[in-house]
């Protein structure tokens, strides 16, 4: 793409002058429709070192007004605590609202080339980043995100020109690092780079639109015109349904709800307690164990109202170190969680390396109370099937192990305990006219549930099911599985 | 995406008799929708020899009344008039129209594979290939197809036993030819091979969907249901618009029409006589070494009415070997050209190899009437000029010799000539009413043409404007570029 690309020829002042204004004026009075039409807009800004990005960022802001955008300015490397997260986290972080700009002055682009450049990547590693990179811009655009790309060129001779500028300049001269030199001494290698990186990132949706970057108003010029053009086209497009993909994860075998037994699933509760404070005691040192082989760990419980699912979780935690573990209760999602894609409010919680988070509801929400509730639309809900895969794969190659409950219980043990809530004083307020509403929905929620476990049972974050009409023998099951796994990881990372 | 593929596990008979019926009727009750909705369907069925393509293809035809469907069925080995065209012509040729299923038995996938396989192609011309088909899949999909694309997956032992029994019987030995035996003895590279190429073009809007065919009831319903799903998506998806991607193909430098001198283009009538004989003697002779070295030739006429395109086509014409060449006059298209991508007219025009095919007007209707006309949406022809341009340059990188002309003449010469039809009886059939609505739009057409002409010149297919006041110039010149054109050609086939 590069190689191909021919510099521009750049209008006369006058003309450019009047088209730069016209351009500015557009957005300017775009920014109202896109609030109105409620659509984020990530405008990424990649390219060779001193292109002039971070200037021009500063030169589209101000047809913007400041309550509409945010400038994520991303550090050429991450910090000890962003190594701590998957790839995609520093950025996924940073994506912007619905109504909402957000200018990336770079993003994922700018870590692998230069990581690729640095011999830090193998290719395969590479293909993968490549990929993640793509599903997530790919699942951004279905969750109905403008992603524009911009990728500034200039020539060898120019940057040098550049680079010698600020050298000569004691007060600029400390812009220009030593990577910087290097980018320029090898600038054929990394024109390379550059350049197969863009062709392997090219998507229809998301496509790369170069800038020619030698001309600084120019520069701002075509900005401005490849953002109104792909602002217009995708203003146009009210709710966009996208072909659901076929899974192609490994999938465990799974069972349906109604073949679970849960009857002879009990235990006594003296068993329960000589269990209980063994395998705590256990998890406990596996937790030391975890924390210094600094493997992330995610526990995700889902399940009927008034399975259990609290105690359970409880009895986890208590083998947990406070400083290490962090429960994330999840309720409906705020407004700014809302205004955008729904894993957003996942990918922020997540654990860093040798931290365990519990998340009491998680992001299967999409697939059950939102599918039921029509929160979102049905191509949304089949659609997420295959995006939470997505999203936890990038988890699981991450090494983040992935514990997956639902806590089972039968229509009658959930009335009994409903009832019971309802006549003791003490316990009224964990009972509400939805949880009576959902219940009327069992059967929808049963199917959805089925589904939602035929689908999304990966080999590598499989659900576990937590038979719970005996909420002893549901802990510890839940300890067992937990135990097991951890120490599945901590083999696998010896 | 094949190593990683999971056998699934069949229901039981009942039950997918049961859902298998569901799906059927799904499909037979959503065609008249497809119809009404005026939705191309292209469903690509790709994968394994002895996989069961054909009967799934037979079964799933059943469902669909017959106006609405056609099976094109794609021979392994390319017919010698066919390689005589570019690599994609065979297949466009097929695509449905809008409102109909068009089901290929294989398609563009099996010729690459075949071809890699058999050491036919380099990796570099691999991934040109894989470069066209993802950029028609992508235009199709732009332009309102829906395109489904399976690809039938059975094991080494599978494979095997299916033709050893094929093989056991005298009535059917002869369905197994030596490519089978190859493929099945090589399975797993042909496994590398595929799995390459079904990564390489599973795009987000044409993604493959891979079906495990050992069971033939179940391979038929996972087909149903995959195209049942993505009907259903595409059904509800009205007028889509998508990104207008970036020109990145070379370009010449270009002039607008206003910066056009005229006047000074003209030419003696001895002048013209003699070098019109002496042109196209020379044209003659040329157009016999093109048939010779089988270089297929496309001249592309375009210009204002009245700017004497007819006159300039026939002294081209007159040096031409009748048996070589066609006139194609381009009028408004058909309803069978209407309901298929509006460069398929074209793309079945195209001249085979040795052959010249002169348009008069052509594809770039699109970027002129239609978008005056609204006969478009702004989207499609803001995006059919590199629409255009991956047209032509799939033409070039086949060898194709691509001339392009703009006739062109000023407003008042063009009054005097309308004038001169009317008044003339003989003249009068050449004048219509349309005409002088379109010279009502002169100014908006000059707009259109500027644009046209800037944004599809590129460097292997640029425009030639011919000044054409006096249509004497306008025809040497356009005889003395069609020479040039083609002695530049025939030096490079040397």
């Amino acid at each position: 793409m590069l190689n191909d690309f021919v510099k521009a020829e750049i209008p006369e002042e006058e003309e450019l002058r009047g088209r730069l204004k016209q351009e500015r004026d557009r957005l300017s009075s775009v920014q109202m429709k896109i609030k109105d039409a409620k659509l984020p807009v990530m405008v990424i800004f990649e390219g060779f070192n001193a292109a002039g990005k971070g200037a021009i960022i500063g030169k589209v802001i101000r047809c913007i007004d400041p309550r509409f955008f945010k400038v994520a300015t991303m550090d050429r490397q991450r910090s000890e605590e962003e190594k701590r997260y998957p790839f995609l986290y520093r950025y996924v972080k940073e994506i912007p609202e619905a109504g909402k700009f957000r200018f990336f002055d770079t993003c994922w682009m700018d870590e692998v080339v230069e990581q690729v450049l640095e011999e830090k990547l193998t290719e395969e590693e590479y293909q993968k980043r490549v990929h993640s990179i793509n599903v997530m811009e790919r699942q951004l655009c279905d969750n109905g995100y403008l992603v524009v790309k911009f990728f500034f060129h200039i020539s060898k001779k120019e940057q040098k020109k550049r680079f010698d500028k600020l050298l000569s300049d004691k007060d600029t001269k400390w812009r220009v690092d030593d990577k910087d030199i290097w980018q320029n001494k090898h600038y054929d290698k990394c024109m390379e780079v550059f350049d197969k990186y863009l062709s392997d990132t090219n998507q229809s949706r998301t496509p790369w639109y170069i800038i020619d970057a030698k001309d600084k108003k120019y520069a701002e010029f075509q900005v401005l015109s490849f953002l109104n053009q792909a602002i217009d086209v995708a203003l146009q497009n009210s709710s966009l349904n996208v072909p659901i993909l076929q899974n192609t994860f490994k999938m465990e075998k799974t069972i349906k709800l109604s073949e679970i037994s849960l009857e002879d699933k009990t235990m006594t509760d003296e068993e329960y307690e000589a269990e209980l404070d063994r395998l705590q005691k256990e998890l406990q040192e596996l937790n030391n164990k975890v924390y210094r082989k600094k493997i992330p760990v995610v526990i995700a419980y889902e399940g009927w109202d008034a399975a259990g699912k609290g105690g359970n979780i409880k009895r986890i935690a208590a083998a947990l170190d406070p400083r290490d573990y962090v429960v994330e209760p999840i309720a409906s999602p705020e407004p700014h969680e809302k205004a955008r894609h729904y894993l957003w409010r996942f990918w922020t919680r997540l654990p860093k390396t040798g931290h365990i988070t519990i998340f009491d509801r998680t992001w299967y929400g999409r697939v059950m109370v939102e599918r039921l509730e029509g929160f979102c639309s049905e191509n949304d809900w089949q659609r997420a099937y295959n995006e939470i895969n997505e999203f936890e794969s990038e988890l699981h190659d991450f090494g983040t192990v992935i514990i997956k409950f639902w806590v089972q219980i039968d229509k009658d043990t959930q009335l009994k305990r409903f009832t019971d809530r309802q006549n003791t004083p003490e316990k009224q307020w964990k009972i509400t006219d939805e949880d009576w509403r959902n219940r009327e929905k069992w059967d929808l929620y049963e199917t959805a549930v089925n589904e939602m476990i035929e689908k999304t049972s990966t080999s590598f974050a499989p659900w576990y099911i937590l038979e719970s009409v005996d909420k002893k023998y549901a802990r510890i099951k839940a300890l067992k599985i937990v135990i097991r796994e951890i120490k599945k990881a901590l083999k696998q990372s010896e």
